[in-house]
């Protein structure tokens, strides 16, 4: 796996079991991945010959980011190296106006869109129908709410282009919350589709995420995992495919981002699902039967953990332990900085209002926002 | 943690969710847990200085195995390194004679039993009321059946006599079956008890875990827990406790064997209970609060994956995976020899006669008994 990241920490542990011989390029070697792999290489990433080097001995190569250029994907997929999912999917992922693009042929619902050229051009985009406020995004390298703009004139919309990367423009849309709708695919082409969820978001970042989503209506969940196994078999993704979705005020769902590789939105799996996303990705880029995708529990909560004020969290673990003896920890061996993702509780039960406020609690408790 | 079994690289995968930094001393490189682990020390755990430099910067030391001397626990206990469980508790897991008369001075129920000098000693110990076939055991160094004979009569019984180790005479158990009662204590005292399980042996080795054991009288199954608790507490035992039991056929509970850390008989918490006693166990050393040990399914049952005919088992994970979806297979990286314990598979649900036959299937489909 490329990239030492907390996913490809949690994907390695859930190999584990399969006796998976997991192999790690990590930027450095304290990368949260790195500490706890046996078999890492450090390197960069963006370096075709380390690619090349590393990928030597290895059955297949998959990713814990979506930041590899996508011209070494494809160098190494002409030498003969699997590469999964494959560059000619993954470039829908590295670029958002390619995945605008494609969706729309394809007749996935979407926001209004289009590339913008300069300010000027984004009061043209607003004044053909989205109307302002703008959303405007860089169509590579953003994540977590970077590389993402509200414009609401013109004015505003100058900093976008500053970057020199091609300038998406969508329509803000009306919506009622987010959802995503999670599937896994094989090369062989089986795919699996998760319960899809509730995603709540705060300053831009996943805060919580509750599995069901709970009020959704059967036919739009329906609707929402067919338009991810759609998108998984037409883009021909391997492993793991979050669709994060608006649902609209106006009762419809449309593609707000795709990431194909395991995903925040899954994480409750670990705990809540009979196969977790990291189980699944791995059985899928190895190309075997894919795992039991169904809830373990009613409902499940996952909620982030960003770093605090606690460098040191074994105080916070003796009381977020003790008082709730089923709450999953799962943290990822980084410092702590402020904002951080640092980690990710799970909670499961039969009555979401305690389900949530378990993982509220322990959230903020180990970042260290109440101390009660 | 000392020792690169299998039930190390297990409580590797179970400490990572914690952020546990997890430093292993292993025999080999190739050892099952250092194949996964990040931080592995190669090195003798027979060698007390090997053992001091290991113990360096380490929190805690825990054990794969009961085989490191106890006067090398007493020598890093004295010098401040803190042994979990420490060699006071440890001891009774080395030394089955220590063990049974620690155990009937707390009254716990054991078999009739007493060290014997010669086999003409073991006549007498016959006599005494235990009558043949008896059971000779060496205090030190057997599992899964090795270190043990059943004789049948004083010319039998020769050969435990021969390696030089104090020998146990055991009555024969007329029992209907074995179980298992697995605890977790931590050094503050607190102490969490799992569903006792029932164990069913082929040639000396766990073949299958049935958890809860069917048909178990609920005054028995409490009866065994707090046997297990009791003997937990009066050891001083840290972490995990498998007592190993059998029921006889009049009705009655008899302490079989002990084992002072993860065990074969819990591996069906990996995936049926909200918490492992992987996990439990690493709570356990660093003295964190205990998890919920309650099943998360009616039926639980682990099977033994020996060695058999595949050298690689991709092929039978084709099969398995694609038969039942919701199978949990754990693989521990070893070679595959004909015997060895290599893996094992968990399945959950509400049959038990399905549960059972899932297991029994993978199980042997993954060694080659099978092949349709």
């Amino acid at each position: 796996m490329v990239g030492g990241g907390q996913l490809a920490r949690m994907t390695h542990e859930a190999g584990i079991p399969l006796g998976i011989r997991f192999k790690l390029l990590s930027d450095t070697p304290k990368d949260s991945a790195a500490l706890v792999a046996g078999d890492v290489v450090v390197g960069d990433y963006r370096d075709l010959d380390t690619l090349r080097d590393f990928a030597r001995g290895c059955d297949v190569i998959a990713f814990d980011h979506e930041h590899v250029p996508v011209e070494h994907l494809r160098a190494l997929e002409a030498a003969g190296v699997p590469v999964r999912p494959g560059p000619a999917a993954l470039l829908h992922a590295h670029d958002k106006g390619v995945m605008r693009e494609r969706l729309t042929e394809l007749g996935v619902p979407c926001p209004r869109h289009r590339i913008v050229a300069d300010p000027a051009d984004v009061t043209r985009f607003a004044r053909e129908g989205a109307g302002f406020p703008v959303i405007l995004k860089t169509v590579r390298g953003g994540y977590d709410g970077k590389g993402v703009w509200v414009v609401r004139d013109e004015a505003g919309a100058a900093e976008p282009f500053r970057a020199g990367v091609p300038v998406l423009a969508e329509e803000k849309v009306d919506f009622r919350r987010e959802l995503a709708a999670n599937v896994v695919r094989s090369p062989s082409g089986q795919a699996v589709a998760y319960p899809v969820v509730e995603s709540i978001q705060v300053n831009g970042v996943c805060d919580t995420v509750i599995a069901p989503a709970p009020d959704l209506s059967p036919a739009l969940a329906l609707a929402a995992q067919e338009l991810a196994l759609k998108v998984a078999k037409e883009l021909d993704v391997v492993g793991h495919l979050a669709v994060e979705l608006f649902e609209t005020t106006d009762g419809r769902i449309l593609v707000n981002e795709l990431a194909m590789r395991p995903h925040n939105s899954g994480h409750w799996t670990q705990d809540g699902a009979v196969t977790s996303q990291f189980a699944n990705h791995v059985r899928a880029v190895l190309d075997l039967p894919l795992g039991d995708p169904r809830p373990r529990a009613k409902w499940t909560v996952m909620s982030n953990v960003l770093g605090g004020d606690y460098p040191d969290m074994y105080q916070a673990y003796l009381h977020c332990m003790a008082r709730d003896p089923g709450l999953k920890i799962h943290m990822y061996g980084k410092d702590v900085k402020p904002g951080r993702k640092v980690g990710h509780v799970n909670t499961y039960g039969d009555d979401l209002a305690d389900v949530r406020e378990r993982a509220r609690h322990a959230a903020d408790y180990l970042r260290g926002t109440i101390t009660e």
